[in-house]
């Protein structure tokens, strides 16, 4: 970088003031090279792209050969056939939007094949009216779109491992993805129903061969919940519950059923496998706790994460990404000494309720140790904690809903690894 | 409808207010059906896709089998291989993004298959130091993240048709989607490089076969361009840049430069074949504008519109797409009548900048013939035109820029039309 920019630190290891890129005059000349042969030509070599017509036009794109590690990672349950879950290579992703392709996965029977023409959703037990609907007729509803995450109660569970896994970001934190969501407010189904008095839960159940339920409070299935039918534009893909999704934004992803084709109005919740045997939390008192629906804040650094390796010293821009299921994303804050100092990142507009937040900040790299860390503030006040507060709260058997700090160490020859500090 | 919902309409034709749909209470009894049998049996039927395993987890997911005709339209030159356009499928999407799989597109050498490895962009001319960067070094760099449509400055110019033709909104429109594309702000490398103070243009060169280029003011490039790597989340689809997009909020797509190889720097345009033989409009003064390159506000009724069928009376939500290259949307009306009386649609939050915004407004359809219009009005205070007016002031010869308001006419037997009303 220039001598003429203003590098003075906001907190300790090179962390530089979030609006330093806004900063005129601002150069990286490390990393960029004079070009005086190419200069003195004036014409540029022509690659072999360049020199002969392209492929043609396509009814639908898909991504360049060269991006074919940019993949979710897969693992079924070698017990059970279509048991399983791929992940988000969040380390390979910018922006807030999760390519559909790219979604995570989580099924317990593998991914029904649904005929629209086919499917039906009912409405029934404690209302007036049962009704059933197809497809055709929800797309005659009135409609709203939201973008928010989707994050699996289960995800970053390594986290809970007394040494820390060394790992790719998505490997270990990608079943959390970001979507468009587009569909009829679930309220308006159910008040055409007419709700009886004493319905205080609805089951919701999925057409996959699992018939996967959950219980879903009322009160949340009139806040905000959605039937959603598109996502990030197109109909939502198969592996994602094509055609009909259960969208309870912020809330943990197994109550967002997919392929849904009943809501079952109830007075209590109905004890599923998935609520009980699952998705339930041993804490230290020795009991468990249970419906712990709502994603609390949390954050974490993408880029540079394990995997990527620093070549030079210079200004690095730290990028990650946070998300809470209780609104937006106030304030996320960044340290490179492990915790010491914290600086605070830019927010990358928009910021909206329940939904990925892209942060953004400097970095000055001279080459020392550093841990990087980022702490997420919802608008709730909630700060996401330091490993050893979650541990401390809640134990080492709870599986389900790690969102602790994450920090990645950078070694002074650049390399970095997953730490627990 | 129930009776009890508040039906009064706030115009002509039965244009409800945009805020019916928050009201408690309101149904659509005309749409669901009672389910009884189901009830009394209290077990649904399993379709075959529930009784057995479904398909596996995925690297990389695709749209349903049952969604093969939500494609792009695709249209090559026969006379010139690999020079053509595809449409995105307006019609058939919700919400403000375009998946990229969908993104339209328009080549005029077809797509090269780039090595990003190999790729390198120089910025030259008018600088004090001439750069060259891998694309490995711009990942390095501070990068920013926006919500953008992209609309050919040729989209829509079946408008400019003395008779209204009869197709679906994709065909006719959908040379305009919406991403989010993330990179490096152009403004940061250009200072790297250090302008000198003749410059006033940049010459943008892609590396297709066509080397396609056009000029570009340094104002708006120091104002709010980036190069793009990312779209929706993953790196760019080969057919929209890849590796590497100029992208140029609100502007035309023709500057949107993709594959973009070069910048070079100059005290003036360049005069390329798309900025002189095309993308140029005669007036009818005789004389042509040049360099017309912001897209004004625009909008247009997405659902319903030519290809649906309204097969029964009752309560529809009008929905459809605004957009302006300068700002943000602050209104859309929208008229059942031909354009009498309008009625203020509801704007689907984020509403953002040079970005798509979804707009919604119920309506009660009583079989009445109708004729819907939407009117888009934008924050420089720019209300998109009638047709007449645009046409007067334009005249029938520019083919570029069409942005007339739409009009539907709904037959009493529920069939729509394309009009000129």
């Amino acid at each position: 970088m220039s001598k003429d920019n203003d590098l003075s630190v906001v907190a300790a290891g090179g962390l530089l003031d979030r609006r330093l890129f806004l900063q005129k005059g601002l150069t990286f000349s490390a990393m960029a090279f004079a070009a005086d042969t190419v200069l003195a030509t004036e014409d540029l070599s022509r690659q072999p792209w360049s020199q002969k017509p392209g492929s043609p036009l396509s009814n639908y794109g898909h991504p360049s050969a060269h991006e074919r590690k940019t993949i979710r990672w897969t693992m079924g349950n070698a017990m059970a056939a279509g048991n399983g879950v791929s992940w988000t290579p969040l380390q390979d992703l910018d922006g807030i939007i999760t390519p559909s392709g790219l979604h995570f996965e989580r099924h317990h029977n593998g991914v029904p094949q649904i005929d629209p023409k086919q499917h039906q959703l009912l409405i029934h037990g404690l209302v007036e009216k049962a009704l059933v609907f197809n497809m055709e007729d929800l797309q005659r509803y009135p409609m709203t779109s939201l973008l928010c995450f989707i994050e699996c109660g289960g995800n970053s569970n390594a986290g809970w491992q007394t040494k820390p896994v060394e790992t790719q970001v998505g490997y270990f934190h990608g079943m959390a993805s970001c979507s468009e969501w587009t569909g009829v407010p679930l309220r308006i189904l159910l008040e055409e129903a007419k709700i009886k008095s004493a319905a205080r839960w609805l089951i919701a159940e999925g057409a996959d061969a699992a018939l996967m339920n959950v219980s879903l409070p009322l009160d949340k299935a009139l806040d905000d919940c959605i039937l959603a039918l598109y996502q990030n534009g197109e109909r939502i893909r198969p592996e994602n519950g094509y055609p009909l999704r259960l969208i309870a934004p912020g809330w943990e992803g197994v109550v967002n059923v997919k392929w849904l084709r009943r809501l079952h109005l109830t007075n209590q919740p109905v004890m599923a496998r998935n609520e009980t045997a699952k998705y339930t939390e041993l804490m230290p008192s020795g009991k468990a706790r249970q419906f712990t629906f709502v994603i609390e804040a949390k954050s974490l650094i993408t880029k540079p994460s394990f995997g990527y390796q620093l070549n030079s010293h210079g200004v690095y821009q730290i990028s990650g990404l946070a998300w809470s299921g209780r609104g937006k994303i106030v304030r996320v804050e960044v340290s490179a000494d492990g915790g010491k100092t914290w600086a605070e990142a830019q927010l990358q507009e928009p910021v909206l309720a329940k939904c990925f937040t892209r942060f953004r900040i400097p970095w000055h790299w001279q080459g020392e140790t550093a841990v990087l860390k980022s702490r997420a503030i919802d608008e709730s006040g909630y700060v996401q904690p330091e490993r050893a507060e979650l541990v401390k709260n809640q134990g080492l058997h709870g599986y389900f809903h790690y969102n602790a700090i994450v920090s990645w160490e950078v070694a002074s020859n650049g390399s970095i690894r997953h730490v627990y500090a």
